[in-house]
């Protein structure tokens, strides 16, 4: 087994500073919170740029420029909705660390994604849902079909297509928490790959549970296979857990020292 | 399903404070481990008296008397290589708040603890080993069906009979611990019920380090079915993550305040 891949969430538009940062195009906040993520543990970093309709292609190749040489060519997670923006990354987009990750495709309107990322021999994040929440497993595992068997006849490896069950939140969802770790399972069981968006499953807990409830989660989907996750590296808890995971799993040796390595 | 069955395991004659006070039957430092342990989250008190050869029935008795009196019938496992004291233990047993447990038959010696239990109308804590450790889960599963038809021939239910698979050291054994999460998969997947010594594998871990392995091992574990642990329950960490756990499998139902509840 492989270690355990953490994908740093927090270069993300969402947030008002990197949002001032990525429009006036300021590196500083940028390089900061992508230096905080690595030294936390991040494997990739996600640059969520949002829907850049209008200079979508110039703000990722800037992004993308502005990380792989600053933190020898950190691999990166290209994340918008504007299809020429990732191909823009992914033209200036050194792969001497890792191919860059596509995110990301759905079973819908963001299939092509799947093409997209056969085409530039990019790892694509497969999320398998169409139109909202998929009902059931079943589902998923029809999405799951769909997306693979587009990108098998595109000459992808399976390697390359990351499986996201489509992590729920706990608040209004809770019912269907078993069925999201039962679908990692099945992911796993067919030897595929799996990441998401782990953290949605705290959306709206008060902020000291959150990283409490997260840590269980990741563990359980861990014991289930899970292989990646974009998370917050720093989340302690969270990364303490990952690295106790993964010694569990066997993917690493024990040292006394584990959890500082 | 049901909510975790948590066992505190601070009655031990391994610490010296217990050891003296069973030695005098000073019901001081004993009452004041039940209470913490309660506090903290234990439904079940484990009541270790060691071998206790010469006084073993009276001692359990005494003990047994003391927690039952002072914490309204506190379920309790009775925990000792004595039988006989084991007996004595269950004879003065007040089972209003939940069945004795007798700790712990084995597909060895102890294997007579199943009858002890099935005699008794108790749950028996069925250790899925012989002569030391399991070589693997074809070795565990033999002794689980051992257990089993022991227990079934003689009348118990399946539900009285707790599958311990024998969590194992990590330093030493770290190529293991797959083997018994898969375990405890086998034994959910056959309707059992599984406990065990859970703390065991964090054993000879710098001491900061525990809470954390043993925290992400009981995740993986009930995310694999286990249904109860043998554990400190004044380890914060750990209870916030069983809670959690107990909240994704939908056990209990969700509310912001349930770390507090």
């Amino acid at each position: 087994m492989s270690k355990f891949i953490i994908i740093g969430e927090r270069i993300h538009c969402i947030s008002p500073v990197i949002r001032e940062a990525m429009n006036s195009m300021d590196p500083g906040p940028i390089l900061k919170r992508a230096k905080q993520q690595l030294d936390a543990g991040a494997d990739y970093l996600d640059v969520n740029i949002g829907p850049a309709e209008s200079n979508g292609e110039t703000l990722m190749k800037w992004a993308v420029q502005l990380l792989q040489s600053e933190f020898d060519n950190v691999p990166l997670s290209l994340d918008t909705a504007n299809r020429k923006a990732i191909e823009a990354g992914i033209s200036v987009y050194n792969r001497s660390k890792g191919k860059p990750i596509v995110n990301s495709a759905d079973a819908g309107d963001r299939i092509e994604n799947i093409d997209l990322a056969a085409a530039n021999d990019a790892i694509a994040i497969a999320l398998c849902s169409k139109a909202g929440i998929p009902a059931d497993n079943d589902e998923r595992m029809m999405y799951c079909q769909e997306l693979l068997e587009r990108g098998m006849t595109l000459g992808m490896s399976e390697e390359d297509l990351w499986f996201d069950p489509l992590f729920l939140v706990i608040k209004g969802m809770q019912d269907k928490q078993n069925d999201v770790l039962e679908a990692i399972r099945m992911f796993t069981e067919m030897g595929l790959r799996t990441t998401g968006g782990l953290s949605n499953v705290s959306n709206g807990m008060p902020k000291t549970v959150r990283p409490i409830i997260d840590s269980a989660m990741i563990a359980m989907a861990m014991a289930n296979g899970l292989s990646s996750a974009i998370i917050n590296p720093c989340d302690r808890r969270m990364i303490e857990t990952i690295k106790s995971c993964d010694i569990i799993k066997d993917n690493c040796l024990y040292a006394d020292s584990f959890l500082e390595i």
